[in-house]
């Protein structure tokens, strides 16, 4: 199992999650993707060293996941095939190739059945609302998504972590910086602008949530459309999402679909305190929707909110969940090398 | 000229603004709503004593502004329209009843010519939403929207303020503990809970933006569904609105029109990273509006992110620019008393 980029947010989150699942994971090879990669890594309380990626990084391994800036995986990804392993990329650099799956494990997981050589993780944001729908789509026909992000810092790596952390430090007593890169301050603020924006006005993360949904819903013409915004929060990704169905819905019916869907958590009574925030999901690997109700301005509407682990489900626990179906997929990926002191053969969930 | 409720957030904002925009004061009487009133107030300058209200309080007067809780309100309106004083109140006791005028001056201003003895001053998110639709209404027709909001922490008083500044600071360096009153941390967290809930699922907050944009507007069956999120900023709501147009306008079109409207600021070149913030907007009375493009999930649509002060346009500006105009308007407000030293008689702009 090779983890390149393993010295990222998303990639010690990777880490984290095949051992927390029990990963069935011989020979693990952390690789790094720049330069300033630390030498080593902690697996299962053992230091790994981890090793920059290299031409020869990818011989002899059965499965990689990538977590690294879309350049490095386009750079690596041809080097990890030619030499037969299977990629779960988390990268966008794959998402929009018709050839290539863009799998939630709840929602299209039986594409991972053809064992794809290449597979790709879709957008933090997007994975939510996709495990959200998903659910709504099979029962009562989806017909358009108004979606509004509240994203958290994580999900811009961890410099832009540090960035809010020295931010906030200094906006308790002053005005919050602007950041490094001259943007607003993330402290006590909340920025209309992740990624860089396309020709039509939207954000490329806003329209990544509308490729990707169509994609992963397989809904091709689904009208969409998404504001995506950065809030001062550490991890945990939450949306407001107004549905319009093709047939009626009850808030009761949604929701007791959604208590019968792996992936999601009913957190929904709110006059009781009880909804989802994104400290509520931080650490779980479930997509919390709560405050679901009749929308009050069309007949077929719900409108409802969501949270989740932007590190976890939205990228390190999609990721393991798909590698987890390769490897059970019969015909599938075959496990090579021994396996590491301590990990079941059979682990996977 | 009487402030109601003058040692709160929105008491003291206006003060500032009564002050900022040289409107004709004569004999100030800032009166506390509670018994922990501090004994005195500054006004240009001065130390005002500010009095605990009591019953002849209002005599002699003729406006008084009211930034208090509804049953303050409530209690205290009667008593000052026996005694002649024309209040504007921004409490929502009366906004809701059909004979008090719900007045944003740039939209239906007109109403106060009429010279109403009672004007409800609208909700802070609700006061933004308006000036933004209303040239858009005006011009090509509104026929639904969907707004979620960004509303800072000081839309819920001063101890809401405290309480997140004590949350950032813990948090820091640990997780930000449980509020006060036991609800989910204002601090690193956003909160889809402001104001309590109604029997069809949505918060008052929510309902509010519903009732009062239906009123402001005067278009009362306008289909409109709110989501009001709490997050961790001290000043300055935004939210993101997506509105069906009856007719087509492009985001040219809207831009211009907001360019030509009084109370709106096109603050609109992403690429550039120029797009409204809160922390931008603290401080301003305009309303900024920008991320303005065409929506790509239905025919005549537009998508848009507004940001404005709560304190000021949201709350204490908005009062005082109805104050204005109730005593610019023939027949209406009689100014009492003499003015303040060094205050012009003509200052209201």
């Amino acid at each position: 199992m090779i983890v390149l980029g393993a010295t990222g947010l998303v990639g010690r989150t990777m880490l984290r999650i095949l051992a927390e699942r029990d990963f069935p994971v011989r020979e693990l090879r952390p690789l790094g993707s720049d330069r300033n990669t630390p030498r080593s890594i902690e697996f299962r309380g053992t230091g790994i060293p981890v090793t920059p990626v290299h031409a020869d990084a990818f011989a002899g391994a059965d499965l990689a996941l990538f977590a690294c800036a879309n350049a490095v995986s386009r750079q690596w990804a041809v080097v990890a095939r030619a030499a037969g392993v299977t990629v779960v990329d988390n990268s966008s650099a794959f998402r929009y190739d018709d050839a290539v799956p863009l799998v939630v494990p709840e929602v299209n997981g039986v594409l991972l059945d053809a064992h794809p050589p290449l597979v790709a993780n879709p957008n933090c944001s997007t994975i939510a609302l996709a495990v959200a729908l998903a659910p709504l789509a099979r029962e009562a026909g989806i017909e358009r998504v108004v979606v509004s992000t509240y994203q958290s810092v994580s999900g811009a790596g961890s410099e832009a972590l540090d960035e809010l952390e020295r931010g906030v430090r200094l906006g308790l007593d002053g005005p919050p910086p602007a950041r490094g890169d001259g943007g607003p301050p993330f402290a006590f603020n909340v920025v209309p602008h992740i990624d860089r924006f396309e020709d039509n006005g939207y954000s490329r993360e806003e329209m990544k949530v509308v490729w990707e949904l169509r994609k992963i819903l397989d809904l091709p013409a689904l009208p969409i459309t998404a504001t995506a915004v950065r809030v001062p929060v550490r991890i945990g990704h939450a949306a407001a999402v107004n549905v319009t169905l093709a047939r009626p819905l009850s808030p009761d019916e949604a929701r007791r679909l959604w208590a019968g869907s792996p992936g999601t958590k009913v957190v929904d009574d709110p006059a009781e305190g009880v909804y989802p925030t994104p400290i509520m999901a931080a650490g779980r690997d479930d997509v919390l929707v709560g405050r679901v109700r009749r929308d009050l301005s069309q007949p077929h509407g719900l409108e409802f909110f969501v949270a989740s682990d932007n590190l976890r489900k939205g990228a390190a626990t999609n990721a393991i969940q798909i590698a987890e179906r390769l490897v059970a997929a019969p015909g599938g990926v075959r496990p090579t090398g021994a396996l590491l002191p301590g990990t079941r053969a059979t682990g996977a969930r």
